[in-house]
């Protein structure tokens, strides 16, 4: 490929997570030979997304307004606060229906090997964020990861210093699972949380 | 997820081969935390491809200019032209450095699912470039599957009734196989042109 518009497009794609030179390649084809429309629509939602979203200045996820929809939703509990790592995992929660407080969004997790700290994921905001007085349980709904535990534990800790009431997800067996083939770890967690 | 920018931009992406709703928000997500100038970057790369990018009208691959770099060189051998599927068809042989004659890109293949038959692959555009009377042999490399397979067969049988040669690459054993894992369907194929 001796095409620099075209080389440029590839090596941009290959900057999007998960993908590598081959599939921005057959990316690239497709978007010029089959779908130009939806390259301009791409080139389009991309600038529009960089200029508008920014960060809600109470829970930290993206937003175009200077407080998120949920932050701002006055039929929510705000009194439980639940800490997630990212927005994805923030629907997630709601998708279960079964969570009416808010949300604080790390945006990340403590992790060495990328270098990300307690001080990268937002950890001062979020204590200043559950002492509004308001605030009277913090759900720690991070990864069942040993990044997301780690998180969980430092976040835990900096939270109970400040005299917050500090719960974690109850860990278990999984919903449609057959016990045979449940990790060891979870059976014994599941064993001991019994109820 | 209530913020149209993000919604949009998470739309926008998905319309990418092989990338769903949770590929789409990683990307999104990824993009506007740690990488906005990636995000910038592709914004540009699209436009600039969809503007600059359009088809060599020798061989019908993405070129900026009207004849690609492969179709101007003048040290290619004219006799020889090798018909593929796709330009990273076209790249992987090139990369095998044991061809020095021309491309015709078909930018696709038979398929009847996808409605495409072969007035949809350029097949008038090739048998016109096979009949210029430098071309003498067509080398007909579209994929060993059902689709290539039915590309190659209703290719060649348009360029034999015009006189040209019509050759196929050769099926085989592939460099690094064990017998013992080799498909039956290849394994007859290389023993019925053993040499």
């Amino acid at each position: 490929m001796a095409e620099a518009a075209l080389e440029g497009l590839v090596d941009a794609l290959r900057r999007l997570p998960g993908v590598g030179q081959k599939s921005a390649q057959r990316m690239a084809f497709h978007l010029l030979q089959h779908d130009r429309e939806g390259a301009r629509r791409l080139a389009d939602a991309l600038t529009h997304a960089v200029q508008a979203m920014r960060h809600c200045a109470r829970c930290h996820t993206f937003t175009e307004n200077e407080v998120c929809s949920t932050c701002s939703d006055a039929r929510r509990n705000a009194r439980l606060l639940c800490v997630v790592e990212t927005p994805a995992d923030q629907a997630a929660l709601e998708r279960s229906n079964s969570y009416r407080g808010l949300y604080f969004v790390l945006m990340g997790r403590i992790s060495p090997l990328d270098g990300l700290g307690v001080d990268d994921i937002g950890a001062a905001e979020l204590l200043a964020r559950a002492s509004d007085g308001v605030v009277d349980e913090v759900i720690l709904a991070t990864g069942f990861t040993a990044e997301g535990e780690v998180t969980a534990h430092a976040l835990g800790q900096a939270l109970k210093a400040r005299g917050l009431k500090v719960t974690r997800l109850a860990r278990g067996v999984p919903a449609g699972s057959e016990l045979e083939y449940v990790d060891l770890g979870t059976l014994a967690h599941a064993l001991g949380d019994r109820r």
